[in-house]
């Protein structure tokens, strides 16, 4: 099945050259990169805010807020999920070792 | 299978608590939710910066990074990635739903 | 002749506890500090974008956006704009030894 | 006298091209425009997080960082601060207005 940052990245993507009437989505793609990126950094910045003074469900819902912006950044940019996905494992790989090396101490 | 962000989410988790000397991510839980918030907002801003003067491949890198520590909030946090899915979901639901009255146009 | 960034903070101080209604400052600080601080953080975000994609003009305008949601947050905070002048007055200070240093190489 | 911000501005620009072993603002300046901006970002991220969680010394010592950096990008981006400071004018006269308009309700 398939994972839902995925099945958002597709819906979004294909949102890109759609009427700005019809969507937010499509409305922030006519507005152009500049502003898209500038909405990552805003909701990041809501999201680190979250952390400090709210509980889980605030960052949750921020995150959700952030990830979205991201998905439209990376639409915008040509940026393929797959290609990111494949740096994650490649960090997750390292923790691993990190972790076998600290079984070895 | 296991979607590379939630199993680099439940690598990260696991370092809750451990040494600080072994890994990095260790190190970025002993320093405070503060210094997390703090990085996830760091992130945010050079993924932007990117986005405005790199190509796909740095945005991806940069997006690497923030996502990373997106994670580590979310378990600073007590945020279940499961949660965020949710939130994905609707927020494609909704985008759908925007199609289809598109198409009724 | 008092300085301009110090005539603004003034006006800006003036403004709490004013009528919503009546002006910006006024409903900015109804928000409350979240709002505020998150404010600072997006303006400097497109501080940020404009040093990389716009003219000196586009940054000017951007950093004056930028210093007068930074006023308002130290208005909210209680913070004494004497007290960061102070601060600056220390770095240009280190910098000055730094210089002399520098002509004794 | 020269306001405390003016003199800061004149240290930090006296400081483009020079040796980036020197001081902190040369190597600033030697790493790029991308890097400053950033921290101009990174810089503001701070100040919010301080505004919610620290009192009025961690907000006024995170400020004092930001607008360093700030002037570092306005230098690097041929700003004059008269530029900015006129600007900052041009608000607290709109600000002025306002007052007379709540005045006269």
């Amino acid at each position: 099945m398939t994972h839902a940052i995925d099945a958002l990245f597709q819906v979004i993507a294909a949102r890109q050259g759609a009427d700005p009437e019809i969507s937010y989505t499509a409305k922030l793609f006519a507005k152009g990169r500049k502003k898209i990126a500038q909405k990552v950094g805003e909701e990041a910045v809501e999201t680190a805010l979250a952390a400090m003074v709210e509980g889980p469900q605030g960052v949750t819902s921020e995150s959700a807020d952030l990830l979205y912006h991201l998905l439209v950044l990376w639409a915008e940019c040509g940026v393929k999920p797959d290609d990111v996905w494949a740096e994650l494992n490649k960090r997750a790989g390292i923790s691993g070792i990190d972790e076998k090396n600290s079984r070895g101490k």
